[in-house]
């Protein structure tokens, strides 16, 4: 599937946006439109459903974005939750450090000497004879070449499309640099080499003032993660909720990181929505646990459908995880730019309710009634994120097939997912058809979101509907008006079926839960 | 209703805590707990299955926070969305000039002349045997009173009780004073007069930067009302969503104002969530569908149990008006710290969309298929705070009785909105009934919100639900073992009826969407 294609039917039927189009955007920043802010809405009510209301052992939450800003020293993030940063002195730019690679070009490039470039080892130091040094910043050092070419072919007084892959041997990210060697390097929008900075680490919280003052006492932080407002209302939670371990909390809502490179759509922006869970448990059950929601949370997104083989669940190797973390997985989606993480289920032990009860000087341990003793419950943190699961499930339902030779969108969401549930058509717009079919829409639109659509050839509207997701559509024709029956089209197998248009609440209903198939229906 | 009461059922049952309470709390920001949050969602749920999906002119839309400032030039916000402040040279205090009053103190006070110092008329200047000038923030003077009288009773070397209303010719607003009187007046928190400074202008947007660079190229703003990302988004949806006039665009999400005194529990916050419609319609229709919203708003809180003795609807005066506004009408309700408004309509006429149209030089106008034209649609602007319906349903519902001389609190909220629908207990915990009764909860949970409780005394657990606001509640006891039949328990109006438990999941949604009524079933 093509990313661009996905992005250009999500803007084109309405269910994504860049936020302030009309003033040029704002980088990193996204808005859902009306079919948008359906399929959003399904996706955290199902979640809720399935995870909160929907079992015995878990609590809803909903703090504020902005939070004492005790809670992010804590937390640790006031103090690591950086990025290294290099500025240019010239352009005034800033890039991520550990994205900015720098190519080493010697004048004889590309010429014959190409292949002996290409024999040197490390890539962190530069042989003697490399002349320029051509920075910018990518995901990868194919992206970053990609926008070094043009730059470094002026420099070599060659064609870009002459220059091939960088060469390895004088390929190295400036993080790797010695002072000396980053003195020679010319910066992605700059003129001359040596403008670069130092790399320094720059914190991803957006930092705002509260109250009256502008001073250092006033500042606070638009949170970059929800889950810290559950541990900080840990205690609160368990002092009025009769709550016994173990129990979940859950919450859904903004969090905010000041990326420095937001991209690719929405997966990487700097207001997201997430939904997460702090599940506390005794410390001896917490493996046990942490199985069930590794477990758990995968089979969550199977069962609305995003199929296994793009979907994967990773285990992090024990060098990666953070230092009071005993496990953690991440659950990875093949997008088209690439295996990116939809969710990550840590096991973080006591630390942060440790935290947290340090830095507050407040009691947060659990009295076990059974045992009389007290203790900081350990956690599993499923930390889900609400656009990138969107965004994945977007990506799987995405498909384009032929209907008699012509071609077609379609995405085959989830029928709980879906923005419109049905949609209903009289054939043509007379013998009375338009009444009957609003009258069945009338009846549907009590229980369901449905639409009603009376406008052009009857297969243009398929159409509409299957591109957006519209998994079932009813139409009133000519027999409806003798037997009372219309026809119910499903959107993914195109089966379609004459049903009585008088047990269509019931069936709709049905088909959406999955109790009823086409299949073993009408005629 | 003592608002105290209330605050502490919120924060003793988990609606309302303060949020970061273990770090002393920040002023003007709160979290919903378990039965807030779910109180809140029931609310945001039921305004847009009642706004949105359930209407056939209605398209949802969700924006981002942070979206491009231009944004907030073209509405109006970054001149002049603003407070006037004072600041205090001595502490670094700010407070808002428009509740800065200021009371003059003569040393005779409160002796044989306090009748003399009553007969002044304007209050806007001091006479001139006023020797003190003490001041103190408040939402009205007699408030700013309470907090400024210490101060006067030792200026006066009396006792605070000793001194009683504050005289009227010598209260005056520090906005009113001339600068010459300004300089005479002693701070709330001051040592020594004269430490205010003249009023200025203060914005109570909160600001932030966006991206790597911290100066005023990156600067933006956390919305402080979710409606101008709808105006901004008019032409997507336009473009996108084949609407056609009249229609709406709702949008519910989080707003930020940062306001100089934060006051009433939630009521005035600096972060709070919006519900609001951006109903657009021809400029000759625009009266009429005003009148529609105004009555269908005030309706809608009516309909979910805000008793219309303290629900008002307060049509603005012309003089209250905005210079672009035909009319606005807000609906207010009278809660125990005031009346106050829960949700403002107003005819907003093409002012918004003029405004976006020419600051982003896009072309906003709507193309009439019918009659040829392209024109500015006018709007209807129905804007309500979902915390402060949280707030006004609560007060609402709030209520103290006797049953069998015994007292009860308990929240009367609309079955709709309430966080539990029923609870399930068995009378006691042996002879199969705890395993009959959850049986009978798990049937009603996948259906649902439902509570299953089997400790302590059966009056105890009800007086629990009642103070949850959940309006139904099911016991297992001897006879269920016997017949099958349950006591369904209504928590109003306490009547108990035996039910077979066989119809609970079908009989407790009727009773929820009122299709059944209590009185009319059972024995």
């Amino acid at each position: 599937m093509d990313m661009e294609k996905l992005v250009s039917l999500c803007k084109r039927r309405g269910f994504i946006f860049p936020s302030s189009e009309i003033y040029g955007g704002i980088n990193g920043f996204w808005d859902y439109g009306p079919l948008g802010v359906e399929l959003k809405r399904n996706i955290k009510d199902a979640w809720w459903r399935d995870n909160v209301t929907g079992r015995d052992d878990m609590v809803g939450l909903d703090c504020s974005i902005i939070m004492n800003p005790r809670v992010w020293e804590a937390s640790g993030h006031v103090g690591g939750f950086v990025d290294p940063m290099v500025d240019c002195k010239q352009t005034k730019e800033r890039y991520r450090a550990d994205q900015l690679y720098v190519f080493g070009l010697a004048r004889e490039m590309p010429g014959p000497d190409a292949e002996h470039l290409r024999q040197g080892a490390t890539g962190l130091e530069f042989p003697s004879w490399v002349e320029h040094r051509v920075s910018a910043v990518g995901a990868s050092p194919l992206d970053a070449w990609e926008l070094a070419r043009p730059k470094a072919a002026k420099l070599l007084k060659t064609k870009p499309a002459s220059l091939g892959d960088p060469p390895a041997a004088t390929t190295a990210l400036y993080l790797h640099l010695s002072p000396e060697e980053r003195s020679r390097v010319l910066g992605p929008s700059a003129d001359e080499p040596g403008t670069l900075t130092e790399p320094r680490q720059f914190n991803l919280m957006f930092k705002t003032n509260v109250g009256a003052l502008e001073d250092a006492s006033s500042v606070a932080y638009l949170r970059p993660e929800t889950a810290q407002g559950i541990f900080a209302n840990f205690k609160n939670v368990l002092d009025t909720s009769r709550v016994k371990l173990p129990f979940g909390i859950a919450q859904i809502g903004k969090s905010f990181r000041n990326e420095i490179t937001p991209r690719n759509f929405t997966f990487r922006s700097r207001e997201f929505e997430q939904m997460e869970i702090e599940f506390f448990c005794r410390p001896e059950d917490s493996q046990q646990w942490y199985a069930y929601w590794r477990k758990e949370r995968f089979d969550w997104y199977v069962r609305h459908g995003l199929r296994s083989d793009r979907l994967r669940l990773r285990d992090h190797d024990p060098d990666e995880l953070a230092f009071y973390s005993q496990a953690t997985a991440d659950i990875e989606y093949e997008f088209p730019f690439g295996i990116s993480e939809l969710e990550g289920i840590a096991h973080r032990g006591d630390y942060d309710l440790g935290q947290h009860q340090k830095f507050s000087g407040k009691d947060l341990t659990y009295f076990d009634e059974d045992t009389k003793q007290r203790f900081l419950p350990h956690v599993i943190e499923p930390s889900a994120g609400a656009d990138r699961g969107t965004l994945a499930f977007l990506c799987e339902a995405y498909t384009e097939d032929e209907i008699g030779g012509e071609a077609r969108t379609v995405l085959k969401l989830h029928p709980r997912l879906a923005p419109i549930k049905a949609a209903v058509f009289p054939l043509v717009k007379k013998e009375g058809m338009p009444e009957r079919a609003e009258a069945i829409y009338r009846d549907l639109k009590r229980r369901h979101n449905v639409f009603y659509d009376e406008k052009g050839a009857i297969g243009r509207r398929y159409r509409r509907q299957d591109e957006a997701g519209t998994p079932y559509c009813i139409t009133v024709d000519g027999q409806t008006l003798e037997d009372g029956t219309v026809t119910l089209r499903d959107r993914d197998s195109l089966v379609q079926k004459r049903v009585p248009a008088s047990g269509l609440v019931g069936l709709i209903g049905d088909l959406l839960d999955g109790s009823a198939d086409l299949a073993g229906i009408g005629s």
